[in-house]
């Protein structure tokens, strides 16, 4: 989850992983042009793990685009300039080389869209809000991007079950807006809010701020529409809590990253908006600590806990080093923030003023802060919500997005940060404590490859080691795509194999993206 | 979800449908007899509507019954008289003629036995406690039952972050009971918990009646271990609250009733006990007024809401007449069941006491009463939890189970009653309302043709109008699955039926079940 509105910004001396440098459409001609930058050579220049060769997919001609002209005009970009923000991810880490993105507006033309690149074998890069973190949601070489970015319109909300069903396009930030208006919230809630669509979550399986309280979008996510890679529209768009009538297909595409189909519209369960919502943040001295007061917090907060995260020292310090934010609460090497969300504003006071007493007498937490007020409540939540993009002015970041069991949690991010000692300039720990969710992060000036094999594989076997997950909410995308046997047997992914060349057997959706390739 | 401990009992006047009557394995030779008595004919005799022939599936020799018995001495039963209670369902309205079943303790023997009848082609049909309500959990034919009953291990249990896994074979109520030791609960509860297995509970994809506080399975259950039809194993057995790597495949088979794989062991996420519960048990003048009742209790009780169930008076006079059960709440057209679990019983109190008094004194409710012991919950919860039992009692039953948008869901019973007038002894509706799921149940002296028919497919087509679900939380085991395109368009149907292709290219898992012949 990066941060707040993001804004195309390219962090200092951040070398990006250049796919091909060439840009434009060929004139003419069925095999148009050799795309000689977009080879394996080149990327091996910037990054010898990247080793990813183009598929004979076909190229892209003229004649394919007076199509699409034709299917949604003034809807097709093939101006170099404008294509370059969509063709680069949010952290400037890959960049594709795309020469054409198609703004559909309705299933309709997707499916046409995809009928079309099925039948040409034509590769297509879906794309959301372009705030993805492993580098899935942009193209690895020429594949067309395929944005939801006009497919913004929401269907229906019925405020009596609370289900919404919009398009896949939508904003997560101005859902909860109009949902807010009603009484309601969206049930899931990431720093990139204010850029990612709702459709690129459920594609992700995006986890974020609220899942300790209203779960997974498994299990909140009622419905998908989704286009097959043959242009085939998948109607699986109820709105309905339970329903077991067959295999619950919609879940294939939850989590997919794009490769299986194009979702274009979602119907998702949305809980009340909480009549009373507390935070407190709070200083521990160690993160065994931390362990206890999130237990402590557990049972005495119960059903009104609705966020239990963490950071480190060395995350303080870079908000206020690179954002200039300040917190209340210093001096300490760990910090809390807990939020409760509840109906009755007296009684979850209440419960927190008890737990509070509680963990200040016994020594657990030996500073703290508490809001109630909506602006103290942002304000200190852009301590934690806004670490990611401090790190993105700290250098270049080696981003790992780990699950653990939650005693575990911390060893790593302390056994990394002592192996690579002075190599690296920061090595920070946060995240999603109650979830069993560590976000580390490590800095360098630039980019190296002998840093990144200091931490590769060493994250990934630690991770496994402990039974973990080395994508607990990012996805694999690109950049962890030939990783995922540290999480998965290999039984799991040959499986997973099958149903991609099943619905996709061209392999025209996303490709090079979260299985690994060549097996 | 069948009642308490379930018992094998024949109900008054209840037909049952008899696939073949002959039992026991045949001497020898390969071809074995040709089972005339599970003929299409006999089916006919019994019912139209069950039309289902034998696939060429092959018939069981004394040499794979020397087989089984050389991989699993002693756990192998070939009597006919053992093997009875588990040909037929618990509602007793199917009944299949195997000769032989298997009670595996291990996967390794799981998958030995699937590795063998995917060889010799020989069918199997995976069970459970037997308590599912759409005969999915029963034999059609000869299929080999493959049991689960001897794999009740529990494997570990993780206090801290509540993580409990198991065999498949664990039966529910004494899951929750091993937790409750420790301070948890299981995030489902039905009323068949006395002997359903977690194992059959997830392949089903239970609701229950905890549903609307903790969420469906498909948000608790983290981890599954599934043997395949060719008897090859899949380790899904993460016990992590978010895992990003890859296709969730676990998902495939939460809910494929048998047909995709066999599960044999279960992950999942159980939340705290909690410190009060409390009950009321209320009576309301009309449908609206339970709709506005729970409109009003959802905004005021808000986080501590666990249950919101309704039953109408019928169920109320049967679950008197039949079981003999007393109310302390008498009448009125309609009851509700509203049950709050928090961590502070002074404020759950207050809350609940708030509510009362905003709904007695608007007129929402106009008789009820509380319970915070118990004992008395326990009495209370069995007139709701006890209905199905009651309803086996009364005569041959008719049983839907329906997703429908809340406002609409009483209207479907009404509408039936209205249809059906004297040939149907009651028409009964009842449920989770706070899921939007229906009970509508339809009791008469013995089967009959005329009114089936005159029930089906109007109930269907009605469910359908309203975008419903034609199975809410049972499934659509043998009973149901010709009408699951009242519910899901047909691409999504093909593309059910290539999953199940791709995984069982035999179709040797649970034939006959959950998906559409035929087609």
């Amino acid at each position: 989850y990066a941060s707040g509105t993001l804004q195309q910004r390219k962090p200092p001396g951040v070398p990006t992983i250049v796919v091909s440098r060439r840009w434009g459409v060929r004139p003419r001609g069925r095999r148009a042009f050799r795309t000689a930058s977009c080879s394996f050579q080149e990327v091996m220049l910037t990054s010898e793990r990247y080793r990813v060769q183009r598929l004979p997919f076909s190229h892209l001609s003229d004649r394919d685009v007076d199509f699409f002209e034709g299917i949604m005009p003034g809807r097709v970009i093939t101006n170099p300039e404008e294509l370059k923000p969509f063709n680069v991810d949010w952290l400037k880490s890959v960049r594709g080389c795309s020469k054409l993105m198609l703004k559909p507006q309705t299933t309709a033309e997707v499916s046409q869209v995809l009928r079309y690149c099925h039948e040409r074998n034509l590769a297509v890069n879906p794309q959301g809000g372009n705030t993805g973190l492993v580098g899935g949601s942009v193209p690895v070489f020429d594949e067309i991007i395929l944005s939801t970015v006009l497919m913004n319109r929401i269907i229906s909300f019925d405020k009596v079950s609370g289900i919404l069903v919009c398009q896949a396009g939508c904003i997560l930030e101005k859902l909860n807006e109009y949902l807010e208006e009603q009484g309601f919230i969206m049930p899931l809630d990431l720093g990139a809010k204010g850029s990612c669509h709702i459709g690129g979550n459920v594609a992700t399986n995006a986890g974020g701020l609220r899942l300790l309280r209203y779960g997974s979008l498994r299990g909140t996510v009622l419905g998908l529409e989704v286009v097959l890679a043959d242009g085939s529209a998948l109607d699986c768009l109820a709105s309905l809590r339970k329903d077991n009538t067959g295999y619950d297909l919609k879940q294939l595409f939850i989590g997919s990253e794009g490769t299986l189909g194009v979702i274009t519209a979602v119907s998702i369960l949305c809980p009340q908006k909480p009549k009373a919502v507390n935070l407190a943040f709070l200083g521990c001295q160690s993160f065994a600590k931390v362990l206890e007061t999130f237990t402590t917090c557990r049972a005495m907060l119960g059903e009104i806990l609705s966020a239990y995260e963490f950071m480190d020292e060395k995350c303080m310090e870079l908000v206020e080093k690179h954002l200039k934010l300040s917190s209340p609460v210093a001096g300490s090497p760990f910090y809390v923030l807990i939020e409760t969300s509840g109906s009755s504003s007296t009684h979850d006071e209440e419960k927190l003023n008890n737990f509070l007493e509680r963990v200040m007498t016994s020594g657990l937490v030996t500073d703290g802060t508490v809001a109630t007020d909506d602006k103290k409540i942002k304000t200190l939540w852009s301590l934690r919500e806004r670490i990611t993009e401090a790190l993105t002015h700290d250098g270049y970041v080696y981003k790992y997005d780990i699950s653990l069991p939650v005693g575990k949690l911390y060893d790593l991010v302390t056994d990394t940060r002592a192996r690579l000692g002075h190599s690296a300039k920061n090595v920070v720990g946060y995240g999603h404590l109650g979830d069993g969710n560590l976000h580390l992060n490590i800095t360098a000036d630039s980019y190296s490859h002998s840093l990144l094999d200091a931490i590769e594989p060493f994250v990934y076997e630690w991770t496994a080691r402990y039974h973990g997950s080395i994508s607990a909410e990012h996805g694999l995308g690109f950049k962890k795509k030939q990783f995922i046997q540290y999480s998965k047997p290999s039984e799991a992914v040959f499986l997973m194999q099958r149903f991609k060349a099943m619905l996709d057997p061209k392999g025209i959706l996303n490709p090079y993206k979260m299985l690994p390739s060549g097996s």
